[in-house]
């Protein structure tokens, strides 16, 4: 996969998972809604300051985030290895929010548990059917 | 979810995810067919020798294993924390060999890059819509 490729599978998957490292150095993942918006090499998530792994992260803001595909007959996955970033400044809750999110956090952008996760990738590597091969960002 | 919803949740998936820890300390993520085998709280996948992610675990065991499922207005989650022991012993390698796997690992069962992965769950985390609760296995 190019560059293009990639950005192009990157944009078009509807979910995403997050990986962190916990307190005794276990990984953890979840599925997470695609990324609110995406500059450069920075993915930003609507996340819950009150969360476990918000907690984790800002322990050690180590991090993974993996997009997949599985077809019928094909599977392509993409992961960048990066940071995670905990934002809780206004101006930036301000920015993602928007109107629906309001199911979840019912104080609405100012939410005190509302806050952003900013993942920025360093590496990456995708693979798609039985290749494999590491990119740079 | 109690544990007969969680062990019903995980025999339904067709696709998990095992996260490993890296060399440097970033997690790392991929998805993977669901498990050939389940035992008690051991997993157990199919996996390539000669992978990258399989020498992660080689140097360090600690994994995650992520089941999830996103409906059109619900989403349901399960991790489970624990340890990969990278089994290439024969008796083991054949009894969960499938005649399909030849698609993948040309040599057939005693393919020298053909391996298993055994999964070892300590503990549990899962989610339901807004809920979340530890568990132990």
């Amino acid at each position: 996969m190019n560059g293009k490729q990639i950005k192009k599978f990157v944009r078009h998957r509807r979910v995403a998972f997050l990986g962190s490292v916990d307190g005794e150095g276990f990984p953890n993942v979840k599925a997470v809604c695609a990324p609110r918006k995406i500059e450069g090499n920075d993915y930003y998530f609507l996340s819950n300051l009150s969360s476990a792994r918000v907690a984790q992260w800002r322990e050690n803001g180590n991090a993974c985030l993996y997009f997949y595909r599985k077809g019928l007959f094909s599977y392509a996955g993409v992961i960048f290895v990066g940071r995670v970033e905990v934002v809780t400044e206004q101006t930036v809750k301000d920015e993602l929010w928007r109107a629906g999110d309001k199911f979840i956090y019912k104080g609405g952008s100012s939410d005190p548990d509302y806050c952003v996760l900013k993942f920025t990738a360093e590496r990456g590597r995708w693979y798609r059917d039985l290749k494999t091969a590491n990119f740079s960002v």
